[in-house]
């Protein structure tokens, strides 16, 4: 993003993207490229490690969320960074805990709670932690996982893209917008009655207790076709399905294209002037896009109920997103959110 | 502590101790119990994952430390208790930081100058991170790090004392204590002019760029008797002497008892009136307190310059530290800082 010039630059001047851009400076070259860290133990075996901070009003809100809601989602994000990089087993969780002296023990008691059953349903234990009270409430998870052996590495990688790979979403996107929208109160009834009351249920089960994919990451392992190598590209689709693209894109030094015609969006959700946009940029839903070469596409296809191709990568810009029909563009890869602004 | 009854608890009733208490039944059995958690990867080799909450005006401020400080420290204390389980190897690090939109960009990029000095200093690499708005500075740190094998676990842990052992202290306690004080300007004019420029400037190094001991634990394997098996119990010194004393002691279901002649106290802090007090509970030394065997303790004293003995475990009640001449009781278990009070 643009930046102001000058030495009393401010976190609301960078943008998230910019300020990440220069703190990686302090990092090896092409640490922050992926969705988690990987790195190996001292056998040489690898290891993923990943941070997340949730800040009240900026991830969660009282109005919103349960605590329960707040700690499964915590938890959830987390996972699927993991999911991301390709983990298929999880280590566990340490949580630091920041809250005002007055929080009541029943709101942490409940966060934690979530935690607890986001774990017990993907694997991983409650590691440790840390508390301190704070002006605002505030959770800061890491989770590490393993990689299982495989021929390569056995990671997605978002630079592991190559033009010809198609591009696969294991599931809808827009829900968790969609449910945001239910909670805030943001649709008129009329939009509401089009609407069954069952996608209204699902979208709000999305929105507070998404899914991470470890089960996709599992499928996908099973379904290599046996001559090929491992080669992933992929990331989760945290900041949004287009983002999610041009992110893969951008890594793998090519563009994407996308059929209008396949998004994953809900028939219902569809019908809402804004239900496509929700589809492309609502964000949260915590799907995985994969980049993967058309025998392997075809066969996690079969493998992974509700996985669907949505378009392909391209020789093209780096980080370029078009619609297949018209060349029109839809994204280049600064899409997604911005915290400080 | 002692908590309020009824359902209306806030965490501020509870205090920390009571808070992680009540956390810990979240995770298994004795996860809680250690400075950070210990766990095996998939081949059985041992890590340690540590997680440190760092908030502005609690655990840092402008008017006692430039922003170079604040990311040495924030490194330094979380690769101490990676240092209090015996690590010797650090993997790394990674960081969620959390911070206005209004704040410099000049004191993030300090902090992550004095993050990338300590990890410089000490190894490992900035692995990851996240970063968000939000009303307050807060720094989240996790660290991860490898154990070396040994007979035994090769890890130190608070509950492995035993009566009999001794104590021995890495290094000189209180300084961290004094080094804030003067950067506070706490201290009168008669009582700095007391203290040598050269303590002074040693007190305020102490507060401001601690050392994590990761060199007393490469000094203590290697100066195990051979014929003696892997037992060390032992913590750092971040909440105070005493308070590490009394966690080792309550762990290890004895007493402790301390020598005062032999208090790792400089001569010159010990003129100041608050000299010895700020030894015992000052905090944030970031020594290790080691409970050891009389032939280990003392070929570690041969081997470690600065290290020195200061009171042994006892039969007694469980977490009570006393004087070893008079008797009179120092401490109990619930020593140290509560957060939220």
């Amino acid at each position: 993003m643009a930046g102001a010039a000058g030495s009393a630059q401010t976190l609301a001047d960078l943008g998230e993207w910019e300020l990440l851009r220069r703190l990686s400076r302090f990092a090896p070259p092409g640490q922050f490229a992926d969705d988690a860290a990987l790195l190996s133990d001292q056998a040489g075996r690898p290891l993923v490690l990943n941070t997340d901070v949730l800040v009240e009003h900026v991830h969660f809100s009282d109005a919103t969320m349960p605590p329960q809601a707040v700690g499964w989602r915590a938890a959830a994000a987390n996972l699927s960074d993991l999911a991301a990089m390709g983990c298929s087993a999880v280590a566990g969780i340490t949580v630091g805990l920041v809250a005002p002296g007055h929080t009541p023990w029943a709101w942490v008691e409940g966060v934690y709670e979530g935690l607890a059953e986001a774990l017990q349903e993907h694997g991983g234990l409650l590691l440790g932690g840390d508390c301190s009270s704070g002006q605002q409430r505030m959770l800061a998870i890491t989770a590490l996982g393993y990689l299982e052996p495989a021929p390569g590495s056995g990671a997605i990688r978002r630079g592991d893209g190559r033009p010809g790979d198609w591009l696969i979403s294991t599931g809808p996107h827009g829900l968790s917008r969609l449910g945001l929208a239910l909670l805030l109160g943001e649709l008129h009834s009329d939009q509401r009655s089009q609407l069954s009351t069952a996608l209204q249920q699902r979208a709000i089960a999305a929105h507070q207790r998404p899914q991470p994919r470890l089960d996709a990451v599992a499928a996908l392992r099973r379904s290599r076709p046996v001559p090929l190598p491992w080669r992933v590209g992929g990331t989760d689709s945290s900041d949004g399905l287009v983002a999610a693209v041009a992110a893969i894109a951008a890594a793998s030094d090519c563009g994407a294209v996308l059929q209008r015609a396949a998004l994953p969006l809900d028939p219902e959700l569809a019908r809402l002037e804004a239900g496509e946009h929700w589809c492309l940029s609502g964000g949260e839903d915590f799907e995985l896009i994969l980049a993967l070469e058309a025998p392997w596409a075809e066969a996690l296809l079969q493998a992974l109920p509700g996985a669907s191709p949505i378009g392909c990568l391209v020789e093209a810009q780096p980080g370029l997103v078009c619609w297949q029909d018209s060349g029109a563009p839809l994204a280049a890869v600064e899409s997604g959110f911005s915290h400080f602004r």
